[in-house]
C-alpha cells in the first residue's frame, strides 16, 4: 500500500479514530492499531474496541491499493507534530510502514491487516433507517445520555433506548434514580426497539464535525450504524430489556410551578453546597401564602442554607431530592422557564420540563428518608 | 464581627486564598478555614497550610472589628454562586456566621479565631528586600521552577535558590538531571542565600493579578514574604544547603549550534514519540559535511524516527538525552533561535540558552548508557 495525503486531513482523521483504539496495554495488540485501507482510490482509517468501530474516509492526493495496521496513537501524534501544509507519504513493505514528510521520516512496525477484527456489516435487508438534522440529533442525545447508568450489573440501563410508539421515535435513558425521555422524530414509518450503548453515543457526539448537516442511523437486529459525513460508527446493541418506563412518568403531580431556570439552578447549587455530607439531600418547599418556593438544606456539621424564588403557588408542598440530579436535569433544559412539578406529600416522582416545549421530560425520584 | 462587601470582591479573594487552605480531611480542622479579620476598617482573608500563608486585603463597604474562621472552600463556592453586583453581609455571633445577600441566606458553623495558626511576622530588622517589575519576576521564575525536584528526600532540591553573586541576584533550581539558572536582578546591594519552596513560588505566580505592577520579596533568616498588590504570601524557607551549582555549568562544549527553536521542539517531540519504551532517550548528532543536526530514536518494538535541521556545523558530535528534559528547556527559552551546545564525545552537560540574551542558562545531563 502506498498513499500521499495532506498533513491536515491525516492528522484530523487520526485524532478522531485513535480515541476508539484500545490503550497500549491491550491483550490483543492489534486493537491498539488503526487499519489503513486503500481501495480504488478510496482510503479509510478504522479502529475498533470490539464493542464499536469507527471509520473515517479521507481524501488523498494519490493511493495504491492495499492495507496495513499501525499503532493508532503513535501515528496520530506523529502526524499532528508535522508542519501544516506538509504532504505525507505512507508506504507499507512487509509490515514495516515508512512515513515521510519533507525532512521528517519514520519507520513504524505494523501488523498485517488480516487479523484486524472488523465488525460485521449491517444486515441492510432487515434494517430500519432514520435521518435527521445534526443539530436536533445532538441536542436530543445530550439531554438523554446524562440519565444513563454507569452500573454494568444492569446492562440495559447503560444505554439509550431508541423506541417507536404511536408513529413517533423516542429516546430514553434511566439509571433507576432518574429518567429522561425525548420525542426524537415525529412521524416515522418503521418501528424500532433498540438499546444503544452510552459509550457509543458519546463517541458519536464527539465525532460530529462542523460541516456535517445530517445524521443517518441504521439499525438491524444486533447492531447500529451512525453515518455523519465521512465518518461512520458501527456498534453492537445492548442485549436486554429496557424497563417499561412510560408508566413511571407522572401526569398528575399536584404542586405545579413555573420557575426561572437560571435562578433555580443557582439556589439548588447553593443548597447543595451544604448537603455534601448528607448525600446531597435538599428540600424544596412551596408556600401558597408567601408565593415562593423555598430551597434549603441543613447540615449539623457545616451549617444551613435557605433561599427563595418567587412564583405563583396554588398548593403547599414539600419534597426532598438529590441536588445533583436536579441540577443535571435543569442544565439540559433549554428554555428560560421550566416546569417543576411534585406531589404535596413528596412521594410521586418529580417532573422537570421546559415551560413551553413538551418534547423533553425528565423525572427524578424524591428521597423519603 | 460584621461586614458588608460586594460579591465580586469577596468571591475573587476567596477563590484566591481558598487554594492554600487544607482539604476537608485535615487532622487540624481549622486549617481548612479562612480567617476573616476586620481591624479599623481594614479587612483581611487569611489561609495557611503551616508551610505558607496567604493574605488578601479586600475593600469593604462597611466593617465592625472582629475575627472569625469559616470553611474556606464552602464560603468561596457560596460567594461564587451569588448573583454579581449583590452585596453580601457577614455577621459572626458565637461562632455561628450568618451570611445574607438579598433572598439568599446561610448560617455556617465557624471556629473561634484564637486557634488559627498565623505564621510569625518577618523579622524586618534582619531582613533584605528586593523589588522588581512583575513581568520580569514572572518570566524569570517560570523559567526556573520547572527544573526544581519533586523528590522530598532531598529537600534542598525541591526549592528555588535565591542567591547573590558578585553584586547580582540569581535564581536557580536543579533536580539532579538538569539545572536552570537566571540572572534575576542586576546590581543589588544586599546579599541573600535562601531556598524558597517550589510550591510557594507556584502559588505566588498564580496569585499575581493583572493590575499588579511590582513584586516585593523580603527575606529574613527563616522566612520569605512576597507582596503583590493587596496579596501577601509568607512562607518558610527550606533549611538545607543548595549544591554549588556554578561549577556544573559548562563553558567549553566544542559542538556549538544555533538552531530554530520551534523547529528543534518539533523534531525532538517526534523522536520522543518513538522513545517512550526506552526511557525517552533520543540521539542528537551533528554532521559537519551535511551541515545538519540529526535527531533520532530507535525502538525495537515501535520503529524508528529520524529528522534533520539545517545549521552551521563545525564539528561532528553525538549526544544522548532525555527528550522530555530537552523539550521543557526549549519551551521556556523565549527567543526564536537557541544555542545548543554539547561535547563531541557526548559526555559534558548539554547547554541550552537563548541565542542573544545570556541571562538564562539551562543544563541537561546527557545519558551515556
Amino acid at each position: 500500500m502506498e498513499l500521499e495525503v495532506s498533513q491536515e486531513k491525516l492528522a484530523k482523521a487520526l485524532n478522531l479514530v485513535s480515541r476508539v483504539a484500545v490503550g497500549a496495554k491491550s491483550t490483543l495488540p492489534i486493537l491498539t492499531n488503526v487499519l489503513i485501507k486503500a481501495n480504488k482510490g478510496k482510503v479509510s482509517l478504522t479502529t475498533t474496541n470490539l464493542d464499536m468501530a469507527i471509520i473515517d474516509y479521507i481524501p488523498v492526493i494519490s493511493a495504491e491499493d492495499g492495507a496495513i495496521t499501525v499503532p493508532a496513537r503513535l501515528l496520530a501524534e506523529f502526524a499532528q507534530n508535522l508542519p501544516h501544509k506538509e504532504k505525507i507519504k505512507i508506504k507499507s513493505d512487509n509490515n514495516k510502514v515508512k512515513i515521510t514528510a519533507g525532512k521528517y521520516s519514520s519507520v513504524i512496525n505494523g501488523i498485517a491487516p488480516d487479523d484486524f477484527p472488523e465488525l460485521p456489516e449491517i444486515d441492510e435487508e432487515k434494517s430500519v433507517t432514520y435521518k435527521m438534522p445534526v443539530d436536533e440529533f445532538k441536542a436530543g442525545l445530550e439531554q438523554i445520555v446524562i440519565a444513563a447508568s454507569g452500573d454494568t450489573t444492569r446492562p440495559a440501563l447503560t444505554g439509550v433506548y431508541f423506541n417507536t410508539d404511536d408513529g413517533n421515535l423516542y429516546i430514553a435513558a434511566t439509571d433507576g434514580y432518574r429518567l429522561a425521555e425525548k420525542l426524537f422524530i415525529k412521524g416515522v414509518e418503521s418501528e424500532v426497539k433498540a438499546i444503544v450503548p452510552k459509550a457509543t453515543l458519546q463517541e458519536v457526539l464527539r465525532s460530529i464535525s462542523d460541516d456535517v448537516e445530517e445524521v443517518e442511523c441504521i439499525f438491524d437486529d444486533s447492531q447500529v450504524r451512525f453515518r455523519m459525513g465521512e465518518v461512520e460508527i458501527i456498534s453492537k446493541l445492548i442485549d436486554g430489556t429496557f424497563p417499561d418506563y412510560r408508566r413511571l412518568i407522572p401526569d398528575d403531580n399536584n404542586v405545579k410551578l413555573v420557575l426561572d431556570r437560571e435562578e433555580l439552578i443557582r439556589i439548588v447549587k447553593m443548597a447543595g453546597l451544604f448537603a455534601r455530607e448528607s448525600n446531597r439531600v435538599i428540600v424544596c418547599e412551596s408556600s401558597k401564602d408567601n408565593g415562593v418556593l423555598y430551597v434549603y438544606s441543613i447540615s449539623n456539621e457545616v451549617g444551613e442554607n435557605k433561599s427563595e424564588i418567587n412564583t405563583e403557588v396554588k398548593l403547599d408542598g414539600k419534597v426532598k431530592v438529590d441536588s445533583r440530579y436536579l441540577l443535571e436535569a435543569l442544565s439540559v433544559c433549554d428554555e428560560d422557564k421550566v416546569k417543576f412539578e411534585f406531589g404535596d406529600n413528596g412521594v410521586p416522582p418529580i417532573l422537570i420540563m421546559n415551560a413551553k416545549n413538551k418534547d423533553y421530560r425528565h423525572i427524578v425520584m424524591p428521597l423519603n428518608i
